[in-house]
């Protein structure tokens, strides 16, 4: 039969922690954490179910939640943005990603993405009638090569996709990259869209450059961010974008009939913590700079290279010293003969990577990761 | 600005409930209970939480409530469906109704639509570069003219989208009409798009007749219900799709990327409660039956006309006894002078009605349901 989507298989999250579940690997392949969020932010869901807080929710989110987003938006990256006009809440970060490019993007217009870039882009320009234009990030750092950026954009560039912190490298944008992308950009009528779900987990001192912390740069941009990664809850599929009021209308024109509302108890109890815990997210850094030092501490012994993510709780390893399978087929050795499921790279890349690459997601409890630790180091 | 969808502003519901709660009128407007669904499945979600049920739901759906569905579908209509590869979970019934339409509908494709249509058929259709081919519901009993829509099929017809019980109307599709329709797409690689999220909610001893429960016609249809209206919730956001494994498969494609998967706690409970309380949605139908007929029964001294809806949790009324502004300016005067608030039925046609049609939600306690009455007859 005909498909609009024939280069689209399952996507790899989902066929990786299947695979994982029937060999009962240890699964670092999907990034979801093994542990909870916060107790009173569980307990508040239930609270407001009992209360009776369960019937749609605003288009546009509750308002106490939009309110703590541009509450956060003001106070880290320094930009008073309107919660009446320029925060949308939706179901997830993917709900938001594909809203912000179904809203702008039209027949034949290209969208600028950075390889390995995040799975759900380019199906998405594609169902929207654009074209993803790919470009390279190089290893080690991943960092964009901004000379590569500026021949690739045309009349008919559209959108560029920013991720930062980057998934699945765990590279980030520096300040100077903001003003390079500012520069590239200034006297066109590019739009930006900025995954910046892992906005709270940077390591070693790194700050995050928010595309919201750009004042020129935020005038053209989508900004999107995710509850599921910040507060340990990625099964409850809530995330917003924020972005300028021009650009939230044409946004929410696509949300209102995509999901129209997102999860009304939900939504409440995620204002609360905001409102109540600040702390839980300026503790991030900390806590999963633990565990990503801890992981790759442990496995260092081993036959993987690696340089540590500046970003994310993802850490990519080379494993060219222990085999030259393709990465796919790696992975699935790795699962079956080691016990430990990880994400190939390719999948994420128009063209193959020079390197053989693989990811693990170190958001998992400590015992967790000694235990893939130990695995990994026997090979 | 440009947009990529001129004709769309703010969907009704949300222009209406929010005037609704501006003015402090009655909101009978935007469809949703102002009532709990049953304690223990609100309950469940909580204790789920609690357990830890927090991280990424399977992208399909948690397989508990994918059997359960196909359970209903095998004992209501009578047709074996795979919940490995024929059930689709979504985030509400919208994301399913956007996700089966993005997953087959290509550039220049015709989709029929029968006026009044719900309001995210025609932009979803456009978004996906189809194009909406507009029928007309004729009043009173809103039936579909079979030979029109027989005159209306052509070569790039590739769906029909087929919403029984139908909202706004409330008019339900007979198994005649099941098989006129099987007669005029048998030999045509027509696709059916069932909006079907008032199942369980007809009168009078009408039975609903889902395309799930004709062979033939199920082959080629994307069949869409909701638990947010079954269960009182419209604030989870669950709903969900069943069609043939080759469609799903379509369906899927999209949905990973729309939002990737919905709330694992709310699924799960979701899952319980159909399993241990089938009597649920058996005793909707009297359920609000009882409330339609309070409703209809209290308005009737007062100067609407209308005919009792066979289904939905809505009521058609005609207001040309009352003024002859339109529906809009009405529907406003309604809000502001006596209290209630309504949807006009125009802005679900592309060719305004020759009737003067409001539509009143009777999904709310019998307190409201009187109250709003009370104010309606004094008009
Ligand atoms: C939506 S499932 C994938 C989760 C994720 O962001 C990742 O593993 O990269
Ligand atoms: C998604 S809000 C609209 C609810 C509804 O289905 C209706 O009022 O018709």
């Amino acid at each position: 039969p005909t498909t609009k989507l024939p280069k689209v298989g399952t996507t790899i999250f989902t066929v990786m922690s299947q695979m994982a579940a029937e060999y009962k690997a240890i699964n670092l392949s999907q990034g979801f954490p093994d542990f909870d969020g916060p107790k009173n932010l569980l307990d508040a869901v239930g609270q407001y179910i009992a209360q009776g807080a369960n019937q749609y929710a605003p288009m546009t989110g509750v308002p106490a939640l939009r309110e703590e987003i541009a509450k956060k938006v003001a106070m880290l990256y320094g930009n008073t943005v309107s919660p009446e006009t320029e925060v949308t809440v939706t179901s997830g970060a993917t709900e938001a990603l594909f809203a912000a490019i179904a809203a702008v993007v039209r027949r034949d217009d290209e969208v600028i993405v950075f390889d390995p870039a995040y799975d759900s882009y380019e199906p998405a320009i594609e169902l929207n009638g654009g074209v993803a234009v790919h470009l390279q990030l190089q290893p080690p750092a991943f960092h964009i090569n901004w000379q590569q950026l500026k021949d690739a954009i045309t009349p008919k560039t559209r959108m560029i996709i920013i991720n930062t912190p980057h998934n699945p490298t765990g590279s980030v944008l520096s300040a100077e990259d903001l003003e390079q992308l500012a520069e590239l950009v200034r006297d066109t009528d590019i739009l930006l869209l900025g995954d910046e779900v892992y906005e709270h987990i940077v390591f070693d001192g790194h700050q995050h450059h928010s595309l919201l912390s750009h004042p020129e740069l935020y005038q053209r941009s989508f900004v999107v961010s995710s509850f599921g990664k910040t507060y340990h809850t990625t099964g409850w599929k809530v995330g917003y974008c924020v972005a300028p009021a021009a650009l939230s209308v044409e946004l929410r024109k696509v949300h209102q009939y995509l999901t129209f509302s997102t999860s009304t108890p939900m939504q409440l109890a995620l204002a609360d913590i905001m409102r109540e815990q600040p702390s839980h997210y300026q503790a991030l850094p900390a806590f999963y700079q633990h565990k990503r030092d801890l992981f790759n501490t442990l496995i260092a012994p081993g036959k993987f290279t690696f340089t540590a993510a500046p970003g994310t709780y993802f850490q990519l390893v080379d494993y060219s010293n222990i085999s030259d399978m393709n990465d796919i087929d790696f992975c699935q050795w790795l699962i079956k003969e080691v016990g430990v499921a990880a994400i190939p790279v390719s999948v994420f890349c128009n063209t193959p990577p020079e390197m053989r690459l693989i990811r693990f997601c170190f958001a998992k409890g400590d015992e967790t990761l000694k235990n893939a630790a130990a695995r990994i180091v026997a090979i």
